[in-house]
């Protein structure tokens, strides 16, 4: 890999938008690809983005009397089939452990594709009494699911998240629980990663292994298709009665609990990628960049600007997260590098700026350019740095507002998806017959059933009978 | 397991130390066991314990130029078993992964034991010229070593750790990151965990496998025996030379990385507990202290009770991390749950605490009583944190200065250890075999080589032969 290579074309995203997403995780140094297939090394750069993802939302839990906690890596094998519905979900996946010191185990472990079963097996010891709920536990760990066909981010067989896992005393409170995780994940989509996202809940042949209802945001990326953002569960009373997870209540009465579990992943990574990203490389939101402006100087080896440079850049460390490149390659090679990482804001200052008294700064996300008096440098920053946030948001909002096409036929279904890939929605019966004779027509799945609905008729688009339901459908990652 | 089985009294820790430790980690509610052997559920408390180191010393890497990364959690069985000193240390101990997706695997994948071997493969891909270096990566994980006798915190299947991996130009380079690394973890152990530490180095025979040399901060438990606390490898360009990690040097010479790696794990957490505590449970040092001070309300139903108490705990939380039980259980209760919980200050306020204006403080370790002034809590509090802090750390020390003991012949050596568990010091010729015979007759290890030399005599406490180097040994952990 030469040093060179970052500043090669990447592939156009219009000619081959999965080799563009290839290139841009390689050339932004977000990965690399590691020995174990479907593995990857995240690298500084990526995992400065997971970090701060990480601390965003953690604060957010915390907020809400979540703690973390952490479960065991293996799952004992009679562990994981004990409800029913979530080992077929999972055990095509798993990855098993089948020696350990050099001795064939009794019991085979399987390294936790999700810890539902972990979770539950604790819960049952160590809650008796509704003054013990309700427990709210999170985990921040990595899990592995044995997937055939990996991709950086998208889907690879170890990836990082969090997956969250509570206990109540009543139906109604595991419920909201399961929405209000939702809208911690959606205002986070919207307001940290500037990706807007459509609420709502999964069909039944969509939900997860073992649960009652599953909720979920959707996204869309660049290219149309759809990304499932994050997931939130409710359980009802079935793992509690799976696993005996029982407790007096008030009236000293024995009832099960009812339980939910949530998370997001390093998938997250891939959305913000695939939603900003441009063919320059990376465009990362204020919010979520490691690396919010960088300052280049010009004419670096000219007395006092380098100097300078080091001047701004401590001035502006105490209003953003700064870098500065001060190694010996061109000012074009750091622009582009600079571009390729996605950094919203570059700051040029050069011996003519200094005896101005100004600076450039450009936007990564439009290339805007923009002098600077130096005396009002961290207003005009804060005030770019909220704009490009904003405006990253608005485009992307724009994309998936003007792609989202209605049908009342499954012709119609057909042929607006075969002239562009984009969401489309339509009435359902609620059959899972239609939704798989959807799937199988049009290659497009039921991605929700939004939380805000719109009556776009009172028959099914498959099979013509009754329906009160809109779906919103789409080809998915 | 009953609400009140945590007043019942634990263990005698004089008359049995492994059970008092067992108690411990479980009435204070650190860990849960799970249903996989040798692996622990960390339940919130403990967790949060080890959330507070990962954030201390996260911040002193990365102040020292250090990024976080993420390594994939296997290793292929080739991969591994590239250098031989590496493969022959960790192969007994790997949980192997024999079957992917419901088929049996071409390769083996190993659960990560440790990741020196991913860390050199990514370093031979990315490091080219001088100018990539240093490469100064972190991470934060778990790795599994399949241990035959498992303890909580000390020695377990799975756990989570820290491990450091750099690559360098030099061999000077590598040295001195070893050891600067030596001295975040020697400052860390003293000044935040409160546990006083000697720094050395190990000899061949416990240096880590495929090392050239490892250094080591070894502490002293209450029970007199020893535990290591961390180490620092120098791998000097051992594995460099076994993965091609070579680099252009400024003469446009190829060369070889000098590389290192360095570890903690939440056995420090071990450390904390066997070090502070009491017959009454966990001690912990106010810097490590998930909640540093507990205000317990007395006739918390009277009127103006609970809002003094709330008024406090607002007050008191913008200057330590504070807590309230409103619980409805008994004041005694809550006295002997926040001391087997080893929060170092307990703060109670009755109504005639509220009349007099003032409050009663309690200190965790020695249970000394002061009446405050509510006027001046905030100073009266910060400067009891501090106190507590510094005592501890101060009777740690006396603890372990006052149980070393000199040896200069193999039968004085096994007497002093027939009489009492202490550590011994002793001149050493520098032979493995008497390194071993040592271990044989008298069951110490050597701990380490410590920088602090003392001349106890010119012979080998073994042999006899001349010696001029220093050995503490001890029973370890």
């Amino acid at each position: 890999m030469s040093k060179d290579i970052k500043i090669e074309a990447i592939t156009d995203m219009e000619t081959d938008f999965a080799q563009w997403y290839t290139d841009v995780v390689k050339k932004a140094e977000l990965i690399d690809y590691s020995p174990v297939r479907g593995c990857m090394v995240l690298r500084p750069y990526g995992y400065a983005i997971w970090e701060l993802i990480q601390k965003e939302l953690d604060s957010k839990f915390k907020e809400s009397g979540h703690e973390n906690v952490y479960m065991p890596l293996f799952i004992p094998e009679s562990l994981l089939q004990k409800e029913k519905d979530h080992v077929e979900g999972f055990a095509p996946e798993c990855a098993v452990v089948t020696i350990g010191g050099q001795e064939p185990l009794n019991e085979r472990l399987i390294v936790r594709p999700t810890s539902e079963t972990l979770f539950c097996d604790h819960y049952a010891n160590i809650i008796e009494s509704y003054r013990d709920l309700p427990k709210l536990y999170n985990q921040w760990c990595s899990v592995v699911r044995w997937e055939k066909n990996t991709r950086p981010f998208l889907r690879t067989m170890e990836f990082l998240w969090q997956e969250g896992h509570t206990a109540h005393e009543t139906a109604e409170e595991a419920e909201a629980e399961t929405l209000k995780i939702l809208d911690i994940y959606s205002n986070f989509y919207e307001n940290i990663l500037a990706i807007p996202v459509i609420k709502g809940r999964k069909t039944e042949r969509e939900k997860f292994a073992g649960a009652k209802s599953t909720y979920t945001v959707e996204s869309m990326m660049h290219d149309k298709k759809a990304l499932q953002g994050g997931t939130s569960h409710n359980f009802g009373d079935g793992f509690a009665k799976t696993f005996g997870i029982q407790f007096t209540d008030k009236n000293n009465k024995l009832q099960y609990a009812h339980q939910t579990s949530w998370g997001v992943s390093t998938r997250m990574i891939g959305g913000i990628i695939m939603v900003h990203g441009d063919n320059n490389g990376l465009v990362l939101p204020p919010n979520i960049a490691p690396i919010q402006l960088i300052v280049v100087p010009i004419a670096m080896h000219k007395e006092g600007v380098l100097d300078k440079a080091k001047e701004i850049k401590e001035r502006l460390s105490f209003i953003a997260r700064v870098s500065i490149d001060e190694s010996d390659k061109s000012p074009g090679w750091k622009f582009s590098e600079a571009e390729m990482k996605g950094i919203p804001l570059r700051l040029e200052i050069g011996p003519k700026d200094i005896e101005k008294g100004q600076c450039v700064l450009v936007r990564r996300d439009n290339r805007e350019k923009y002098t600077i008096q130096l005396s009002s440098l961290e207003n005009e920053v804060s005030a770019l740095l909220i704009k490009i946030q904003k405006d990253l948001f608005a485009k992307a909002k724009k994309h998936l507002d003007s792609n989202i096409r209605p049908a009342t036929s499954i012709q119609e279904f057909e042929s607006i998806l075969n002239e562009e890939t984009c969401f489309i929605k339509t009435m359902w019966c609620g059959d899972g017959a239609c939704e798989l004779e959807i799937k199988e027509k049009t290659s497009a799945t039921s991605r929700c059933m939004p939380f805000e609905q719109e009556e776009l008729g009172d028959v099914c688009v498959c099979c013509g009978k009754p329906a009160n339901k809109m779906v919103i459908w789409g080809k998915a990652y």
